[in-house]
């Protein structure tokens, strides 16, 4: 696949950053290194992992000062050890201090969430399923870190709430409350929503999952179930739709999970609780 | 203290996650809540933890609908509980499905840099050492993650690059290439800056400790060193200068920094590596 | 459903449009009604049709005088005839005067697609088909052009290029330049999109129709063809996938599109070729 | 006449539809054009009109990659007919079809306009009346079709509100509410508008035509008169101001009014009910 | 006239300024005076002058908090004498003290510019002549200043480049360096501009200012002339264009200048060097 | 010191000032100057004093016309006399006109706070007081005429509010209201601070600089004594804080407040009352 990030989304997210961390006004660098000087520094990884996100430190330096050369070394998604060199980067002394904080906390950020992406992927290995995201992202940083889960071997779920249809327990309480059923629901969300979108229904038994495929739904989530319960529910839709396993999920339970026979696992601990990927900028003056 | 989050700034975040969200066009909900049915909800801790995020909460309910209604139970700064109930919502129900996620994801991700932040201030209860962030904080974000860690019963740090002077190891660097040493950087900063500003001097040893207080540091950062390294070094210092640990605070060594006599701890774990805590919103249609 | 425009969306295209203008500082009103003067008007139509457009009306008195009452006297998707009374406005003049040619030309193009929408809508009447629309709607307009094609009676196709997979000719054409098919293509698309997300393939033969049915396709596009070819590839899908009509479709044509069994029928010249609606605001000084 | 339209309000503009139609996260191409292949393209036109447009298309294709050559083989203005080629366009592939829609939508948006304003202009070739536009302009385009109107050889109104003076029937009315008269009305204008403002008033009848040019106004917008009655108000105003025609222009009357002797003939129609113009883009894959 | 600035420009101007003032996060007052801590104030001029800018101060004010009550004791354009009492604000303590400067910021800079104003205005009473602006106003507040010049008695000249002609040296310049004149120059004009504009070109003698007249100019700009030379210039124009007096504009020489008889002066001074006059807030915790 | 201007922040500025004047919409240029012709010119100083703004001059020219070279003669900071030569500018003519304006008056502006800075450091040549700005800047302008008081040869107080603390007399106002004193509004301030930024206390009496220091504030601002008063007060604090001259500073008595040995001498008036410098553009086409 071709997997591009908006260069004009980074160069704004980046330059918000930059203008949040006041970049262009460092009193201290401003102060304590001369305009000619130059430098030159490496990124060094502290921990192992996968790496995830060079367009952004390359857009951090361009922002501050175009004379700065990023020389990556590594691409996004490689493994990473304690000790492996990711990009040298070298030109004026000053800018590259300014912008070094923005360029590692996206980069420390992003690189935690492919890691954490890519050990559920690795996890469950040879099995069929596949390991996505959730809407439980930092606010701002939806797209990014969505392509942090694609870099960590991970798949995107629905982008928002706009793009998708999942009938969660809350829209079929609604329904019940007022005597209507999941396949009235279901039924709803086909007239309402565009025919290119699936329509996706939440469930938590192994009844509500047979009546979800008697409506029609196109993707049955099953929520918190146990792997045995997903498997007999997997068994039960027998293709006629996809599932997908949500909810509490693990390293510890991941591979039990996919063994279950689901297509589609999601996990939203891998953005909204991946710890950050240690990363440091050796700089060496010249 | 008079604690105060800009409303604007919290109104313009908020919109900003509600419509990378597509909270605006819930297709699911459009289709299956009809505009006339109400509910209610209550926000309910599942983890142990510090409260961090009822005004984003408040501003994600009023973006989208100003006839919710949000009841906190609980203040910012509250001690939870699994099972602590945090606040009540009521009003079209539609609206309140939209806008669910997006504030649970600033309230989860608050609630996580407080609770991080607290565990550390208590670990030290009855030293006079204070806690405080670093820029090590989420894209975007800062000033809300601030926000949390005072909630937590933190201090900040300097906001940016442009309102603190913090001479660093790449600046002395810089500044020894071309023959200068502590000194010179100091007066360099000193006749820069503004004179409302301290100057701040990072060291990592107890010779280049020496050389700060002797170039008239205000500060002196103790980088990476050992509790007893650092003991010495306030010992030596002995008032000339505030003193700040830095690097690889954890809870297990917190208390051990404290009693090493420093008037300052950062941490950065506190905003780049928090847990989200975990909350949910229970639902009930009416 | 729930019919939902976007409140803020609404307020700053308005307000947009109101600049645009120079609402603000209108000369000519400012020198010529005196503040305290009041004014009332009432919105007239003067063709025959639907109107769509009034929560913009709405925000554009809002944006220009808080003083302002607009009284819908009707709801948008309401049969217009020439002398329709759609709504008055009363409340101080100067301000009325110099908002009234943004309500009208919002007004005046939303009525005008929802109309355009609807003659084909009436035109099937009977026939299972939806009528939806394009992406081929007025830059910075989209959302408002979608809604006034549902207020039409119409649906909407996907948003954009992002929440729908939509193969056309001219990445098949790319598929078969490197030597792969329809089937490879449609493989392709299911592997990087998300998996709430149909996939649907533009053919403009029968041969091609078989393919893409072949390949897994859950929506055909049957471009360019004339009714009997329609019906004999929507004979040959039975109901393996949904099948859209595309390209050329007329207010002579549509009926005998539709009763080729088509599920889908799309418009493009309902909104890049709509006539707006003759509206006006006769307005009275008191 | 140095004709220029602000670049950056065209990148401004094009940008934005690229975002609303997704043209960034164009998941269809991602998944089925894989980055190195290129492709070049051919603008056609499919029905005969006037061109323009062409700086859009130019900005849509550098917004999505700065390696896409677009070579216009016409210019802005020129005369098409069905298969006149246009523009070619060569580059990666995958960007041509991520920013196609947007630079047809524009393209065929503005040259619509252009053609509409042509056919007036032609058909009072040797007349010295000038076409004109109107504010009945697209919400958030009116610099964009007013310079489409140019193009086909019309020329500009006022711009907007805030930089010409004309009294209309309603301004007048609000006078007289008052017991003041045209006289008043244009004494207030000229106290209070610049002095680089002309003042123009509308007036319905010949014997307000009179009253107007007594009240000393530049320019007289007679409205909905027949040519007739414009060409008695012609004659009667004998050059002490100048005239414009407006209302039901059409191009089957347009010749009659331009015959009245009028100075300028505004039309609406030429911008708020302009057909599309079909042009598309042929794409072969490399 | 009915003199409106716009609110959500002014909203906007002062949202801006509070944020650059950093009034949202202002860490003296919030550490210093607690949230419920109530305080009154008073708005003392300093100085003689005239009063301009309640509108911005009003808005400072409820940007930070709706709650604090505004009292104007006089209107904008009011004389003042030092001690005059211009307004009374009372309310929550702490975020009067974080606005105050903003507040005042705008007061006494408009303030400076209406009392410039006025003082030319004043010295040519009696005569007919206006005294206009230019655009030599402070970038981003051409539209507040102008409103200063007119709260102060003046009038407005042509907004920008864009809603007014004026043909100066340099463009004149430029037609001659291509064998074209003043002829040509106002012809090309009048042919490009809109109709409702009128064409004034600047003139340095008398023979340019007769070739203007010839050239059919609506008025004539008569620049750095000495008042008997412009005296001449009138006489010789008749009242066949109106005249501009322009360049090196005094309180010493205003009075002359108008007795030339000419129809407009204008002044950059009033906007780009006028004094802020000296305003206090006066406050009183309670 | 490397002195930088954010490129970004000036591009920003200095578009929206040349939207602000119509540049890209010059309706005179656009009708007499054709695209084709080119022209040159030069940048005279008309009155002594310190250049100031180049790089927004620079900006202006590109922003409307990548195609002009700006040629400087001279840096920001250079002595000007009259007829001083500043830059040339050459290329094509017509965008050099529609910038002019906007060029000048960014350049007039800033060479005045420049200038009259200038003058306040010449004349307390050869003693150790800086001279300072305050945060009474044109409302929008902040950061660019904090930079031209640096060219100027002064110091720049604290940015804004968010990152000084300076107690003033309405805080400590508030405090006594409650019962509490300077020593206490001292410790607050600590308390919630930034540990990176000095405490400065505002004292109008020789008895309030006693208490301030025996507080034990960093700073102690001397608001409106006389140069005997701050002279005693400087003898009392011997060094025990550094001290500030503030209020009523004139080219008359600036000498006298900084023989009173004071370290910081602030001064309102070179921001909010400087006379633009005189500077024109001297265009030759070609």
């Amino acid at each position: 696949m071709n997997d591009r990030l908006d260069p004009e989304l980074v160069r704004r997210v980046v330059r918000a950053a930059l203008e949040e961390d006041g970049a262009f006004n460092d009193v201290t660098t401003l102060a304590t290194v001369p305009p000619g000087q130059a430098g030159r520094g490496v990124f060094l990884a502290k921990d192992a992992g996968v790496l995830a996100g060079l367009p952004l430190v390359q857009a951090a330096f361009e922002a501050v000062d175009p004379g700065i050369r990023l020389r990556p070394l590594l691409r996004d998604g490689a493994r990473l050890e304690p000790g492996s060199r990711i990009a040298t980067v070298e030109g004026p002394l000053a800018p590259i201090l300014s912008a070094e904080r923005v360029a590692l906390n996206f980069l420390q950020r992003l690189s935690g969430v492919a890691t954490a992406t890519r050990a559920l992927v690795d996890a469950i290995a040879g099995l069929p399923a596949r390991v996505v995201d959730t809407r439980k992202t930092t606010p701002g940083l939806r797209a990014l870190e969505r392509y942090a889960v694609r870099v960590g071997g991970g798949h995107n779920h629905r982008f928002n709430l706009a793009d998708g249809v999942l009938i969660k327990d809350n829209h079929l309480a609604a329904a019940r409350s007022r005597g209507l059923g999941v396949r009235e629901a279901v039924a709803a969300a086909r007239a309402a929503a565009p025919h290119t979108l699936r329509v996706e229904v939440e469930v938590t038994s192994f009844e509500e999952a047979e009546e979800a495929v008697a409506a029609g739904a196109d993707v049955i989530l099953l929520d918190n179930m146990d792997p045995a319960g997903m498997a007999r529910c997997v068994k039960m839709i027998d293709g006629r739709a996809l599932t997908e396993a949500s909810g509490g999920v693990t390293l510890a339970n991941v591979r039990a999970i996919a063994e279950s026979g689901v297509d589609i696992i999601s996990s939203g601990s891998v953005t909204h609780s991946a710890r950050a990927l240690d990363v440091s900028l050796e700089v060496e003056p010249s």
